[in-house]
């Protein structure tokens, strides 16, 4: 498995008149841990779109377990357990300190701009390969 | 089942850089057409607010069939199929005319202010109960 | 001048932990009369991106008169009051039936998909002339 | 003049159909200086809500001055040049390196929960004309 996290702070255009965080709020937060995991694989996501490939979110699930508020301090995990083959898995956990405030997963294709499935990128297949094999010592 | 719909045309800023709406702008437009079958049930959910009961999303879950762009006219879909209890669920549609552009499901717990669970209330039990009755003859 | 207008049932997504809809909500809101602007005038702003030229905002100034909430239906107005040259202005206006919520002006550039400026498209400049000709008649 | 900056990674989420970021989520970014500038003052926005006083936004305006694109690292000043009375006013400029991306202005009252204007609190304003004295040695 190899996982990357990205640090959020809870912006006041975040919430909702519930006082809390609204709940479509936390999507972007997804995708800054999922860019961060592409950084640390050596294949940043602004990269993968210059060579002309996108990833499309094409199922996302968010599970939400406790509510977070403005000025809160996040914690996004980001996990990928198993090679991308046409598609490519992504687990996440949010937490504020110890607390779990939501677990989601996102599932995602590899397409050209026009929108034409591709396999995923050999480099980035290699990147994923190398890093599953030095998991422990690179990402746990 | 119990259903309502909401019509929604795409905003130039629900779009992203792939050039099709973003996967999260999808979250907004499943609240227009719950908050539409609240107002058909005879209970809306600002006056539900007003009452002290709020309705948190406690899990979402969206598939994205096809992409959709900045001015295109979509058809939101909300369906009830169970009696709510401690928990309400809602699934989704949303076309563009005969295309299937996204199915989701929601789920929410009924809370007061404060975050406390509570049942839902007794008039919004009641008026579920005579829509599933009625079903055929006022929503189908 | 010529104007168009668009109607907004304000989205809880929309509104922020004071309670009242976040100020950075309006935007969008904008945007939808404007659409209407060109609609109305007879050339689509998808049909302008589709002759490559975009419209992007290069200054944008709001003021906000009064609070709205959730569920508020709202009336946006915006108006041309002079012919577009290199750049367009727009004003705006947006009630809750006679209440003012919110004045705001937006700046245009005309630019290519690369960002060049150009002038305004011949077709777009010749019916903005003949709808300020036609102004009472057509659009108040 | 008392100053406090921010640092911003664009989000995808942030960017819209053009390829650029769209002009309504710099108003989020303007947020994150600004709340850095109160906690740099010693009085974080949530401890502000706390005591009773909100700060909602009555004007804001934004000039563009360069397009800025997904995964651009950003910094958001947040200057405040003259004492608060019952308004603050707030200039703002974002930078990517040294290239000047966007300027802005907010104004704020500040109003109780329920709406009504108060003078700012004796502690806030004591922090600022402290900061205001040492300006040099603290912000500069």
């Amino acid at each position: 498995m190899i996982q990357a996290q990205s640090q959020i702070r809870v912006r006041y255009a975040e919430t909702d008149a519930m006082g809390i965080v609204h709940h479509g709020s936390y999507i972007p937060w997804l995708e800054t841990a999922r860019v961060q995991l592409l950084d640390d694989l050596g294949y940043p996501y602004r990269k993968l779109e210059q060579d002309g490939v996108v990833l499309p979110v094409i199922e996302v699930h968010l599970r939400y377990r406790t509510p977070c508020r403005f000025d809160d301090r996040l914690v996004v995990t980001a996990r990928v357990g198993t090679m991308p083959t046409a598609r490519l898995r992504i687990d996440y956990q949010i937490h504020r300190d110890e607390t779990l405030i939501c677990e989601a997963t996102s599932h995602h294709g590899f397409v050209t701009r026009e929108g034409k499935p591709v396999r995923p990128p050999e480099k980035l297949h290699a990147l994923f390969r190398h890093a599953f094999v030095h998991a422990g010592a690179e990402f746990g």
